[in-house]
C-alpha cells in the first residue's frame, strides 16, 4: 500500500501561476499583480496610468467580489479589460487568472496589470504568475500600516502611497510610512502620488515603462 | 466499515462560536465584533467610545497580523485589552478569542468590542461569539464599497461613516454610500462620524448604551 500526502492548496496555486507565468513570457508580456486594502485607488491609479501611458499597449484584469464597476471604468480609458468576480474569495488566485487568459489579445500587449481584491493581507500570499507585485497605500489609512501588515510591504517591488492631496488634512507621518516600510523591505520603490493633482505620476511612469520595456 | 465526512471547518468555528457567546452570556457581558478595511478607524473610534462612555465597563480584544499598536493605544484609555497576533491569518476566529478569554475581567464588563483583523471581506465570514456586528467605513475609501463588499454591509447591525470631515476634499457620494448600503441591508443603522469634530459621536454613543443595556 502507498499513501500519498495531499498536495497543499499553495502547491497547486505555484504550479498554475508558473504555468500563467510561462504563457506571459511567450507572449513577451510584462505583469504586474497591483494590490492595496479597500479603496486606497487601485483603479483610479490605473486610469490615469493608461492615459499618460503612451507607447505602452495595456491590458487589465479586474478583480472584485462582486460587481463590475472597475471593468467598466478600464474599458472607458479604451483599454482590453476582463472582469473576475471571486464570489466570496477575498483574493485572486493562479486559477482564477488562467480561466480568463484567452479573452485577452496577449500576444498584442506589453503589459498586463491584474488588480487584486482590495484586501492588505491576503492578495500578497497568492501568486497568479506575475513579474511583479506593486501595492497601493491611501495615506488616508494611516502611518501604521506597514508594520501591522508586513507581508504586501515585503512582497512588492514598488508602492504608491496615494492620495497626498489630502496630507494637509490629516495627522499623518509619511516620514513613518516610508521608515517603517523601508526597514520591512529596503528595495521598496516609493512613488508619493496625487491621482486629483497627478502629483509623482511621471515619476511613477518613468519607472513603469523601464520596467516594462528592460523585461 | 463507517465512513465519516470531515467536519467541515467553518461547522468547527461556529460549534466554537458558540460555546464563547455561552461565556459571554453566563458573564452578562454584550459582545461586538467590530470590522473594517485597513485604516478605517477603528481603534479610533474605541478610544473615543471609551473617552465618553460613562457608566458603561467596556473590555477589548485587539486583532493584528503583527505588533501591539492598538492594545497600547487602548490601555492609555484605561480598558481591560488583550491584544491577539494571527501571524498571517487575515481574520479573528472563534479559537483564538477563546483562547484569551481567560486573560479578560469578563464578570466586570457590561460591553466587550473584539476589534478584527483590518479586512472588509473575511471577518464578516467567522462567528466568534458576538451578540452583533458593527463595521466602520472610511468615506476616503469611495461610494463604491458596499456593492463590491456586500456581505460585511449584510451581516453587520450598524455602519459607522468614519472621517466626515474629509468630505470636502473627496469626491464622494454619501448618499449613494447610504443608498447602496440599505438596498443590502435595510435594518442597518448608520451613523456619520468624525472622530476629529466628534460629530455623530453623540448618536452612536446612545444607540450603543441602548443595545448593551437592554439586551
Amino acid at each position: 500500500m502507498k499513501v500519498k500526502v495531499v498536495t497543499k492548496i499553495l502547491e497547486a496555486n505555484e504550479r498554475i501561476a508558473i504555468q500563467n507565468r510561462r504563457l506571459f513570457d511567450d507572449a513577451g508580456i510584462f505583469v504586474i499583480n497591483l494590490m492595496s486594502g479597500p479603496g486606497a485607488g487601485k483603479t483610479t491609479v490605473l486610469e490615469k496610468t493608461l492615459r499618460l501611458a503612451s507607447g505602452l499597449r495595456i491590458g487589465v484584469i479586474e478583480g472584485d467580489i462582486a460587481g463590475s464597476d472597475d471593468a467598466e471604468r478600464i474599458e472607458r480609458c479604451g483599454a482590453p479589460v476582463v472582469q473576475i468576480n471571486t464570489g466570496g474569495a477575498c483574493h485572486l488566485d493562479a486559477n482564477m487568472i488562467f480561466e480568463v487568459l484567452g479573452e485577452l489579445p496577449l500576444h498584442d500587449l506589453d503589459l498586463l496589470f491584474i488588480e487584486n481584491v482590495g484586501n492588505l493581507v491576503c492578495p500578497a500570499e497568492f501568486k497568479v504568475g506575475e513579474n511583479i507585485k506593486v501595492m497601493v497605500l491611501s495615506i488616508a489609512e494611516g502611518h501604521d500600516k506597514p508594520l501591522k501588515y508586513p507581508l504586501m510591504f515585503q512582497e512588492s517591488s514598488a508602492l504608491i502611497l496615494n492620495k497626498i492631496d489630502l496630507a494637509p488634512y490629516l495627522d499623518v507621518d509619511m516620514e513613518k510610512i516610508r521608515r517603517d516600510a523601508l526597514s520591512l523591505n529596503p528595495e521598496l520603490k516609493i512613488f508619493e502620488v496625487s491621482c486629483k493633482t497627478e502629483a509623482g505620476l511621471p515619476e511613477w511612469m518613468d519607472w513603469l515603462k523601464e520596467k516594462t520595456l528592460k523585461r
